[in-house]
């Protein structure tokens, strides 16, 4: 991708335009790639409703929200140019008429343009809507041209291995892989891509990389909120499902891919399933040994008293579905041979923060008169969000009269990431927009992720974990999840 | 050394205690160490002075002097402590007499201790008075014990290989190698001494430490300061023998160095002589290609005109002195074939500043779509004065849409060592009042070093250099500098 790729005439089509995304997210990115320069010449963004609504009161609707989530100021005159390209559109999903009007909607769009624009679906709807839309779709080929018509689909894609290969062929019959955008959104944050730059742009990091250096790997992602108004789909889902297939092992293939002979997307996505594919499959019996979940109980976030998971509304008072998860992870193959990778990530935990720790082997021998096992071993922290910055730690001299060692942190602070830079989302939409797939999900890494997660998934589901609610709010999750790493003599940093 | 070390009474016998060193560094460190209760339980500080003097006088001018020069405040309380301590003691370098009351005077501290204390004989003086001080020395057997008795020997240490070897063969008829500290006070400084635990004392950096990953390694000391009240000396002297042959030597070794055993004396040392006799001797036809020399002219150092190194007072107006001295060195051993270690230093320079550069080799492959060219190769900064930090260059994903990279840098600031650290002379006073050689220079190391500059010297003082002066005070010196490194694709960063 290039800052100065030109950008064909698209049309966007917002299916869900009305939902929670669109407003938080959507729009916004939309918006603020408006504002940089960064939508193609000749846009138009159609907003797709079940409700009757007019353009004026729906682009209303648009700049309110705009002034709440947009990250760059709402200006008159940047709203009024942006505005004249959203139109909305009254559409019943599962009517084949509303799409035969969509159709010539888009006709119509295409004769302003003189030209067939790009068309470029979005379904911000309900995952059991996406095969009634994909047909109908297909049936009235509103997407027949495959270098010009694109869909983008938000995760969950699929709820298991079985599932995703379902929907898989079923966009199979309507698009082309290259035409579909799988997103998950942490490939759009800039901490995350930024582990390519620092892995793949210098010579250092590289020769360390691997399991004569690396005593293990880390990967958090900590929510502090609960399940809020998504209660009802979180009850179905749960952590493994909602954060553990996707994005944190999207993230672990990004520490652990082999080098990329190229940025190009099937370079890339081909590097990432290589992992996959590694990973250890648990079986059945060993998925206690290998994984912990949890569920938050009452405690305190911040210091406020919160409810647990089962107090929450439109949760079950006996609920299984877990709000942590915690599993080990080995690589075979001949880079991470034997080095765990330890991935977690909950709800209402004692802090909102993601990152990663690369923890490096301990010395082989201290030359100094501490013992090896005072010297703190050299680890590398990649915070992802709220931080942005990237921490290597390492001894150094005690300042004064004698050779004593303490251990001392270099700090590169990611300062203009957090202040000028774009959401994942502003940085997903404009890949979608030029064609890049490299940071969406191609069916296989759809696939294999769920392939990783099968066993534990299953096992999860069959048993029911008595201890639930095993975790305080507020807390770093269950007892469990420091005894899976402490077993190897590691802890959680 | 331990912060623990009991020491035994000591008497230290200052030679040349009314000189500039002794006010400037000795008693300060003395009375700092005497502060953080360093100093041995029992001590005494016997200044010698040629004329006639009384202790109170005496001790009031060292006073006056420590506001100036002592790094903590001079309190009442300290100074009443410390005061006692110091008794002035007249006497003559070179007649015999003179010894013997010394030798009297030593007597009666050790009766005053109830034992025979050590005694530390610390030249502060003119080079050309070692032989005579030692071999009274000697004659008056005041420093017979050989497990007792130390002496300190500043730099210079000699001014060529023969004469340092006669020094080392002076001195070796009265003391053990055991006994003789010789001084480079760059060995004491923090940020020298932290290239040791930084180096060894983390895993990640020794796999990188060596040909395969590293590219040059650059060691600059640049002083912003003339000859001052120096000028007969440097006349004699100049930056070869007064800086590259010791400091930048030595600081070389740290670096290149073969990792220890153990941090005991003559383990450090052993592998310290290993590095200078690996590096390449230069042919006497050949030492144009590998040594630049360098006289400063006039110019503007800080915005302030300044005279050139010939204007200067005491110095010849066809002086050719070299103030200025870059080598390329090479060390031929398994760890560092074919990297050049640039090593320079100046008088008069653009700025006060040593520090080492590590450049670490290009990407071997540039996965981004910047050619490899544009992307800047890693490089470790390791601050030593003024600035004391490491840094360390990596390159980072530009914040914005596209996947570029741009240079950042990673910091540690080693502020705590700016503020509460000890001077070098407190570090290697300590060191030898402890009886911990590892700081100080083995007679072979000298001899070794002095072998190293040799053909350069040699060649240097044969033949003039007709064209000095060849840079501007305020420069960072003459051009020839630049390319003796750009000759190789490198440049001074």
């Amino acid at each position: 991708m290039s800052d100065n790729t030109i950008l064909h005439p698209t049309t966007i089509v917002i299916f869900g335009a009305t939902g929670d995304l669109a407003k938080r997210k959507l729009f916004p990115a939309f918006y603020n790639l408006y504002i940089d320069g960064r939508m193609p010449k000749g846009f138009n963004i159609l907003a797709l409703g079940r409700a009757e609504n007019t353009d004026e009161n729906f682009r209303n609707y648009i700049k309110e929200n705009l002034k709440s989530f947009s990250r760059k100021n709402v200006t008159t005159e940047d709203w009024a140019g942006f505005q004249a390209h959203i139109s909305y559109f009254q559409h019943q999903l599962d009517e084949e008429d509303s799409y035969k009007k969509l159709s010539q909607k888009l006709e119509n769009f295409d004769k302003v343009y003189g030209t067939r624009g790009n068309r470029l679906f979005y379904l911000s709807i309900a995952p059991n809507f996406v095969s009634v839309i994909s047909n109908h779709i297909k049936n009235t080929s509103i997407a027949s041209d495959p270098d010009r018509d694109r869909i983008i689909i938000e995760k969950p894609f699929g709820h298991n291995k079985e599932s995703a290969i379902e929907l898989n062929n079923l966009l199979s019959q309507t698009f082309k892989e290259e035409q579909i955008y799988r997103i998950d959104h942490y490939l759009g944050k800039e901490t995350v891509q930024n582990i390519l730059a620092f892995r793949f742009g210098n010579s250092i990091f590289e020769p360390l990389w691997n399991h004569r250096h690396i005593e293990s790997v880390q990967i958090t992602v900590a929510e502090e909120v609960g399940v809020e108004t998504r209660a009802s789909f979180y009850e179905q889902t749960g952590a493994l499902r909602d954060m553990i297939q996707n994005h944190l092992l999207q993230i672990l293939c990004m520490v652990a891919m082999e080098p990329p002979v190229s940025l190009e997307s099937g370079e890339i996505r081909d590097r990432k399933v290589d992992v996959l594919k590694s990973i250890r499959r648990i079986s059945p019996d060993k998925v206690d040994h290998y994984a912990v979940r949890g569920q938050y109980g009452r405690g305190k976030v911040n210091g406020i008293k919160v409810n647990g998971y089962r107090q929450e509304e439109g949760i079950a008072p006996d609920s299984n579905t877990e709000t942590f998860a915690a599993i080990k992870f080995y690589l075979d193959n001949e880079r991470w041979e034997n080095v765990p990778f330890y991935v977690r990530t909950g709800k209402k935990m004692k802090e909102k923060h993601s990152y990663i720790t690369i923890q490096f082997k301990p010395l082989p021998h201290s030359t100094f008169s501490e013992s090896s096992s005072l010297l703190s071993a050299n680890r590398l922290i990649i915070n992802i969000q709220p931080q942005m910055d990237i921490r290597l730690l390492f001894m150094s001299k005690k300042p004064g009269l004698s050779l004593e060692l303490k251990p001392v942190e270099m700090i590169f602070d990611n300062f203009a990431c957090q202040t000028d830079t774009p959401e994942a989302y502003e940085t997903l939409l404009l890949e979608a927009l030029i064609g890049d797939l490299t940071l969406f999900m191609r069916s296989d890494q759809v696939e294999e992720a769920w392939d990783v997660v099968k066993t534990i998934q299953e096992t999860w589901e069959k048993n029911k974990d008595s201890s639930f609610p095993n975790y305080e709010a507020g807390s770093w999750g269950p007892e469990d999840s420091n005894a899976l790493v402490e077993r190897q003599g590691h802890q959680w940093v």
